[in-house]
């Protein structure tokens, strides 16, 4: 079967009935409408099998995951989604397996409102490549370089859940009928971009960034591009009722601050709207720490005392 | 070295001084101004080592082609390039390799006016992805659908080059001091999108495609969005000196119509506007045939006569 071929069997429901899509999957290009008045956001990231997922995880979550890493991306700059592209390598187009894994990106797209405009499908070793383009308007979105010293450094939900999970070997685990398990694994395969989150930051968060290599390395970023330093309580860490039950008591720390894969948001917000911000968000919003003039990321305990955390070895670098 | 480091090392040459970048590599997203009254031309591209290119074949060609494939289909679509993102992954980032890919880059995204504005490294099996975004006025980009029944099909430049110089493997062989190999080795390494000949060809050309998969079926895909099919003169299409001097006979017309990899325009033309058409190129365009009422590709001789051509095995498929 060629490449066009499968995208119409697979990926059809995929495919976009929207306005802004002049054409879609099938000329050389597509060809897109960008709204009045916004600017676009840009992201683009690629799984390779055995290095970001297990290639023995079901289909329908490696589609999930493809699309949601991309779509986290744009939830940190506060942008609606609109349009995306899937780069797919594969050893063999399996009917059965596409069809699944069709129908996890479907999962994501659907409620997001994004459609799959294009695609390149080649021979070779798994790995999915998803760019995804985004609407913000103009001046609005949320960058990494708008922190004050006295912004609260607020986090969505909860961390550590997915770090956790891949340490107790959930992602390829049939965790039915064990809540936490099962948690923690959905965590881990099906993370939930924070979309609207996102967007009701805009004009109240002075910087945001999405927690996908973890907390400790992700906020640095934003005090580096802020030239800001923050203060963080390492007992503030939101925990799951799951993680609380399951974390190893020794290791649950360097999980939440730096085992990676949250798809959380991170956020710089003045104290004074931090009550607004609550108000209007859809998922919790814990403050654990501030911005402060003074460079540096420092972890302090609930008496806000230094605490030393080692945690390079989490660190990914080359 | 972590990838941040990696860009601002290797890549500081391809980053933005354009306007249209309000923010480039470093955040979440990339956040871009597009300009009024135009449309996006969004394409991407997956390079597997083994598979579309010779590990082997140095750095700077690898870089080189990536993005010429990609600004290919821009040049298709009559876009002007404006910004693209690079989904790299890598066995190990080699200081030189990465230096000579970025440079092979920047040939084609200088000339081009293109910017890199974000990407993703990852550790794993050699692949490129890169996805192109391009700008057209609106309604004026060339699709595949607009042939009709009299136009003139035309190519531009040469045809079979790229396919020939793989036949002699020369993608990975020194090749100078030998001008016809030297010139076949650049075609299939160091490809050049037909970017000004796209952008002249908007408001003469009834339809477009990029023969990156070979004349064959890339035409075939113009008649099935066209509803229409064609008659091809066999003799006319075109052939470099090179190309004269070196094809076996006997491969010769399967190489051209078949072998893929050309990045050459294919385009439909209505008779009276060809001279203009011809006008306006900076590259030789040669009428190779007509489109018909009757559907199917038909290939014939100089006499008109019927030629069977049987290209089956070229075609890529699952």
């Amino acid at each position: 079967m060629d490449e066009f071929a499968i995208i119409r069997r697979h990926f059809q429901a995929l495919l976009p009935g929207s306005a802004d899509v002049l054409l879609g999957v099938g000329d050389d290009c597509a060809l897109l409408q960008p709204p009045p008045g916004e600017e676009l956001a840009l992201t683009t990231d690629t799984l390779v099998a055995g290095r970001h997922f297990d290639p023995q995880v079901r289909a329908e979550s490696i589609g999930w995951k493809s699309l949601a890493v991309s779509l986290s991306d744009l939830a940190a700059m506060g942008a609606r989604p609109r349009w995306f592209v899937l780069a797919l390598t594969l050893d063999q187009a399996e009917e059965s397996w596409l069809a699944a894994f069709a129908q996890g990106l479907k999962a994501v797209a659907a409620p997001a409102g994004t459609a799959l405009v294009g695609g390149d499908m080649t021979k070779g070793p798994l790995s999915i490549t998803i760019t995804a383009i985004g609407t913000v308007p103009s001046g609005k979105g949320l960058r990494r370089s708008g922190a004050k010293p006295g912004d609260a450094v607020c986090v969505t939900g909860t961390l550590g859940d997915a770090a956790l999970a891949r340490e107790l070997g959930l992602a390829t685990q049939c965790a039915r009928f064990d809540p936490d398990r099962e948690f923690l694994k959905a965590r881990l395969n099906r993370p939930s971009p924070r979309l609207a989150a996102g967007h009701n930051l805009r004009g109240l968060a002075h910087a945001a960034i999405d927690l996908s290599d973890g907390l400790a390395g992700d906020l640095r970023h934003i005090l580096e591009e802020s030239w800001v330093g923050a203060e963080i309580r390492a007992d503030r860490l939101p925990r799951s009722e799951a993680f609380q039950h399951l974390a190893p008591p020794d290791s649950g720390l360097a999980l939440q601050a730096a085992g990676g894969d949250d798809y959380e948001l991170c956020v710089c917000i003045p104290q004074e709207r931090l009550a607004e911000a609550r108000r209007k968000l859809d998922v919790p919003l814990t403050e654990i720490g501030r911005i402060t003039r003074e460079p540096g990321l420092r972890w302090v305990d609930a008496s806000g005392g230094p605490l030393a955390l080692d945690l390079q070895a989490y660190r990914h670098s080359w």
